[in-house]
Order: C-alpha cells, then structure tokens, then sequence
C-alpha cells in the first residue's frame, strides 16, 4: 500500500533525493511520455540527475519527446519513478525487475493499484499531465518551453485535442497556461491531430468501403481483414484508435469493429456504444467484456460468421428496429 | 468609418440602448451563430429585448444556437448589431436593408471594412467568441450556462477544436471558462467534432479511393465529381472543409482539391499549402489568389483536364522531385 502525496509533498521528495529513472507504461503514448520528459526536463533544471527508461515499445510518434532523456545502459539510479501507469501489470516490457522498487507513482488513474512507495494521484484529471503541470510549477518555480511542449502533448493527446468526453475545464486551463509558456502547440497539433499517413488514409477508404449499416443505421459494422491490411501497406501505428471509426458516425448508437487477428480464423472485436447501449452486455455474450460505453471481445471465426453472429445477438439489443442491412 | 469601442465602452453603449436586431454573417458558420445567440441571451438577461434576424442559409447544425432568439417578422428594433462579420460583402443574403444602418460591428477580423457606426475588434483573437466572453463578462457580470454553450460552440468551431493553428493560449483559456461556467462541451464536441454523416464518410471513401500523389508524395490531388455526389447522397453540409483532406496527408506540401461545378465543363479548385509553397502563385498561373497557405480558382475544363493543367503548372514549384503519379 502505498503512502499519499500532495502535490506539494511530492515536489519535497523530489528535491530532497536525487539519480531518478522514469519509467512509462507498456504501449506507450503520449500522455506517459509526455509526463517522462517533462519530469526529466524539470528535474534537470533543478540540478538533479533524471533519466528515462528506454521503452522497447516506443513508436517515432511519441519517441521525440524522450530522446533526449534516455538512460544509458549503465545508469544507476536511486529513485524510480513511473508516471501514468495504474498498476505492474501494465509496466513496460522491459520493466520486470522495477515491480518492487518504484519509489513514486505520479497517475490520474482511480483504477491505480497503489503497487509504489509514494503515490501523487489525481483520479479526476483527464491526462496525467495535468498532474505534472501542477508539479513541475512547485518544484521548478515555472514552466520552460521544453516541459511546456512535453506536458501539451500529454495532456492534448489524452483528450483527443480536448474532444474526448474526459476533457475538463481544468484541462483546457492548463492547455491555456502550456501553450502561454511557450509550447508550440501549431506545430504539434499539425503533427498530432492533422496528419494522416497515406497508409491510414488507405486503411480507412478500404474500411469505408465495406462498412454495413443494421437496424435502421443505429449499428454500424467495420472490418478490417489481413489482405486490407497488406493492400493499404498499413502498421499498427496506422490503425490506432481506428475502433471508434463506426460508432462515430451520424445515428450510430453501436459501432463494432471486427479485426482479423493473425490467424483468418479467429477475430478481436471492439464494441462503442452511446449511453443507452449496454457495450459490456454486448460483449458479455461472447466471453468479453468492458466498459459501459467500450468493451472487447475475441470470437474463433472468420469475419463474415464473426459478424453474423454479433447482428444476432444486436435483435436482442435494438429489438423494435427493422432489421435490413445497407452499405 | 467606424468608432472603435473598447470592451468596457461597448458594454456601456449596450447598457445604455435597448431594443436590439443581430445579424450574422453569410454562409453562417459556429462563430457567428454563437455569438449572436451568446449576445442576444445575454442582452436578455440584463432586461433588453433582442433578437437574431433568420439567416436564410443556416444550417441544421448550428440554426439550435438561436432558434430561441429569431425575430418575429414585425420586429421593430433601435439598434442593429452584426457580429463576426468583416464586411457587408459578407452580409446575410437577407441583410441589404442593413447595409448602412449598422450601429456596432463586433468582430476579430484584421481585415475588418469598418463600415458600422462603432466597432468593437480584437483582431488577435482566433474566433469572435473570444470578443464576446469579455464583453458579456463586462456587460452581465457572469456568464450564465446558456451564454457558455454558446461561446464554446464559437471558440471551438473556429478553431477545429483548438487544433487550427490560429489557436491561442487565450482560446483555450475562455473555451477553460466557459466550460467551469457550464457550457456542455462533453456533448457539443460529440456533435460538432466527432460525428459524421454517412454521406460524409461515403463521399470521403470516394475522395480516398480517387486520390492521386504526385512529386514524389508532396502533392495530393482530390477529386470531387457531380457523379460522386450524387453516389454518396451527399449536401454541402456533407462537404464543408473538405478541401483541407488532400493538404492533411502525411508528407503533402500542395493539397490540390477539384471540385466540378454544376456544368461538367467547369471546375473549382481550391488549393492548401504547407509554409513552404505559395498557394497564392499556383492559383495565380489560372487567374485566382488568396492567401500564402490556402487559394483558389475556377477552371473551365472537365475533371481530368483541369488535373493534367494543375500537375503541369505544379512541375515549376516541385522541379526536384521525380514526377511520378501514385494512387
């Protein structure tokens, strides 16, 4: 169980010790990578020794942000801290022998499992960046433009450039205060939220395209199969987040997402739903589950039988509505 | 030639009248609607009568901002304000009767014609929205959860949820307060952010699969046919802003989108840019302009010739890159 820390008690801990390592969660994004280098960036600026542990699953998305920081193999610290990360379970592949030896947990997650010594945890904040911007202005006095531009990808890039249904006000104030401090949010949203790879751009014309519409548009059924995948040239980076394609359309109450797994045989599918559609009872039919609003399920046939099998189960959910299918 | 106002002398002036008409502008978009509806509802709440004057072109999307506020058709108003709007070439196609007879133009364009007896300008501020969270706070005192959702809607249509790179520190902070003031963003974002139509999505699948890439990848060509509409069912509502899809692919320098006009013979062709290549050259070889990043122009040649024209008009600003055609 892990001791409670204010903001302020943490930033006391942090300038009373020294050598930290920072840790980031597994798959990471930008929101934990965001906080490791505006952590590194403020300790440093304290005249503390900081470094960031290279994360094998580090995309060129986000990598930029840490370059900078990362530990040299022989780097021997005497503080480790992890940010953004809720319990071992989701610590990074290289992170094993850190399970009992995290110092300070800096989260936003209410789900946080209390695993470290010192916790600094903010479960109403959006992204823990919010968390970070708070920290860094008690231990540093200010906020540089390096950490300003570390935290504006943490906290933009957890709320979907603060169109994600987390957003706070708070969010948005320390959004303000970033970029007035000198991020340079231009450059970053361009990077961030207004590029597209062709490869994505390929993926989602091919998803589009093959997109079916059940119960009266109120279900909205996307596929992604191994040959679209090859025939878009797409990685994984390209389909982030590519789930909440069908639930956001127009009159959509339930988008699915059905994606061939390695072998043609077997699916993982996402289920999206607004309010009134149960995505954990959907699930629950098939093993799965989740969340009110997102869940997940695995199903052992190719997506064509993947598929019929769920707008079966949907009767049940949209039992009023005609039940015609349209492209 | 208009007298410039402070925030503090408009709020005075609006105090001191009563009996009010506001107008929007053309083509009305979330920023003028928002702040219309945001001004007569404040207006209101201090005791004034005000009303919006019926824009002929509102749209579904935004016309419940100030459904609540339409004039009856006998209104008789003292004073008539127009927000948002820089000149009366931009006037609501209903609005020639007001040409002269403008008492206060609220707006943030630089480009402002001052055509209205006082203006109140910032022409910093990335959306008018901003202009009139000071001055309701100046007029009413606080801003009540209606003024709130009506500003958010302004702020963040007119910088594509904050991601525009006319985006400000100060955006942010007044989207900050008007969402701890009440504005339901959570609900707004959903509705003007993360949903599209299913012409939307069908007519992008279109534009996706006709996309073509030329020099090297730093210049996509869309295509946007009568037929093509026609297949995907889809309105003008369905393609606002769709002249910035081409410019948004990773690598692109010149998003070139063709759009054929009621005639089959003749083509509209906007033109968006990184800072590197002047879109205001390439629209000036076919007789058009407008800015550095972002012009246009008509061409009176079918789809496919006026894309050849285009390509070979465009091998004097990428004179370097192989010139290859991809799909």
């Amino acid at each position: 169980m892990s001791t409670m820390l204010t903001i302020a008690e943490t930033a006391k801990w942090l300038k009373s010790n020294n050598n930290y390592l920072i840790l980031t969660h597994r798959r990471p994004d930008g929101d934990t990578v965001g906080c490791a280098g505006a952590l590194a960036q403020g300790l440093r600026e304290i005249g503390k020794t900081a470094y960031v542990l290279k994360n094998p699953e580090i995309t060129p998305r986000y990598a930029t942000y840490i370059d900078a920081y990362i530990a040299p193999d022989d780097y021997k610290a005497d503080q480790v801290i992890i940010v953004d990360t809720a319990s071992t379970a989701l610590f990074p592949k290289n992170g094993d022998a850190y399970f009992n030896a995290i110092s300070l947990c800096i989260d936003h997650h209410a789900s946080n499992k209390f695993y470290a010594e010192y916790i600094c945890l903010d479960s109403v904040a959006a992204s823990c960046g919010e968390v970070l911007y708070e920290l860094l202005l008690e231990l540093v006095g200010s906020i540089s433009p390096i950490c300003a531009g570390c935290l504006y990808v943490a906290v933009s890039t957890d709320t979907g450039c603060f169109s994600f249904a987390n957003t706070t006000a708070n969010t948005l104030r320390v959004a303000s205060l970033v970029v007035a401090a000198g991020a340079p949010h231009v450059k970053l949203n361009r990077k961030l939220f207004r590029t597209k790879t062709r490869e994505r751009v390929k993926i989602e014309s091919l998803i589009y395209a093959g997109m079916t519409f059940h119960f009266d548009g109120k279900v909205a059924i996307a596929s992604i199969s191994n040959d679209m995948m090859d025939e878009a040239g797409a990685s994984e980076d390209d389909v982030d987040d590519i789930a909440s394609i069908p639930g956001a359309i127009k009159g959509v109450l339930a988008g699915i997402t059905i994606r061939e797994l390695t072998s043609p045989k077997d699916c993982k599918v996402s289920v999206r739903t607004s309010p009134t559609v149960d995505a954990n009872a959907i699930a629950a039919h098939f093993g799965g589950g989740g969340h009110a609003m997102a869940s997940g399920f695995t199903c052992d046939k190719p997506i064509a039988d993947t598929k019929e099998a769920i707008v079966e189960v949907l009767r049940e959910f949209f039992p009023e509505e005609s039940q015609q299918t349209s492209k």
